[in-house]
């Protein structure tokens, strides 16, 4: 998505090999307008797998999933990051463990939100080492609902999530995804190649 | 706002003569064509007051901020609930007291998004006792920039918060104000009465 690889090579931060900061318009704050056209290439995409709810991640995941929601008209189902003061017995849970933080959150729905007669699109602002999008789709199980697949905001391309979804043959969407940062510098897959 | 209103009745849950869940439309699950309702009320509110930036707190103040953004064409940027790993001098801090939670959590934003020549809108999804908002209204006053305004989606009018900001001079909009909910009642007050 060129709008999308302008803004990350406008924007964006090499802090080291593997790290991008994107918080100028993605992670702290946010561009509306590339979000929207970033829910609007999410919708094109998945607009014939029958869609009925978006699952994503507080809180960087919210704003292109709420675009997505709008053009596919769907309700977006945001994940806490931490269990919430209800019982536990009420949400669907998945332990999601953060390379980069070195540590194990818990995540969690509400079981009324999603059901096994949804389709699931589950949507994150990155993709790196896979964790996150594995814990919503252990919740994505739990409710017994299908998944339509993933879309995802950044994928980086030199790390193992893409695989890890990719060999549960679930379909997956990235809208730039980056294969270096090696030396600063930040080189984009080319659309159609093999990853 | 007479949708808001209708959601509220239709989907809202009273747990007590305090206590209103809206989990299934603004805090958990998301209602995305109601978010760009809503984000279009508070752009045509606020249209004159020559808003730069809209300023909001994680989560659920991130989809009604975001659409408010998309009509107004300024960025987004949302208040962290704990600090982020880099330095502490690189942050703007307040603290937050939660009457719900009965802990105080620090809100932060990096320095580099909002500059004293900003113009900031506030947008959250509750105002009660209006301890987040005057959190990030003292962010806003280290940044130098002038507030516009508080712009809510729903008032608890029988809590203090918003007494507490137009004290202050500050102008607020509220798209929904709930006068009550005892007796398990939700009654609004009619828009143009006197608080």
């Amino acid at each position: 998505m060129k709008a999308l690889e302008n803004a990350i090579v406008k924007h964006g931060k090499v802090l080291s090999d593997t790290v991008l900061k994107v918080d100028s318009f993605l992670n702290h704050q946010i561009d509306p307008e590339l979000m929207q056209q970033i829910g609007e290439e999410f919708a094109v995409h998945f607009q014939k797998a029958g869609v009925t709810k978006i699952l994503t991640l507080e809180s960087s995941g919210i704003a292109p999933s709420v675009m997505a929601g709008l053009q596919l008209k769907v309700p977006v189902v945001f994940a806490r990051k931490k269990k919430s003061l209800t019982l536990k017995d009420e949400l669907y849970l998945a332990e999601v463990y953060s390379f980069t933080k070195k540590e194990t959150n818990e995540i969690s729905i509400s079981k009324d939100y999603i059901s096994s007669n949804d389709i699931v699109l589950i949507i994150d602002d990155f993709l790196a080492n896979g964790q996150a999008v594995l814990g919503l789709m252990e919740i994505t199980k739990q409710t017994g609902a299908s998944l339509a697949g993933v879309g995802i905001v950044i994928e980086k391309g030199f790390q193992n999530g893409a695989k890890l979804i990719r060999d549960k043959n679930i379909p997956l969407k990235s809208l730039a995804i980056i294969d270096s940062l090696a030396n600063g510098q930040i080189t984009f897959r080319k659309e159609g190649s093999l990853s």
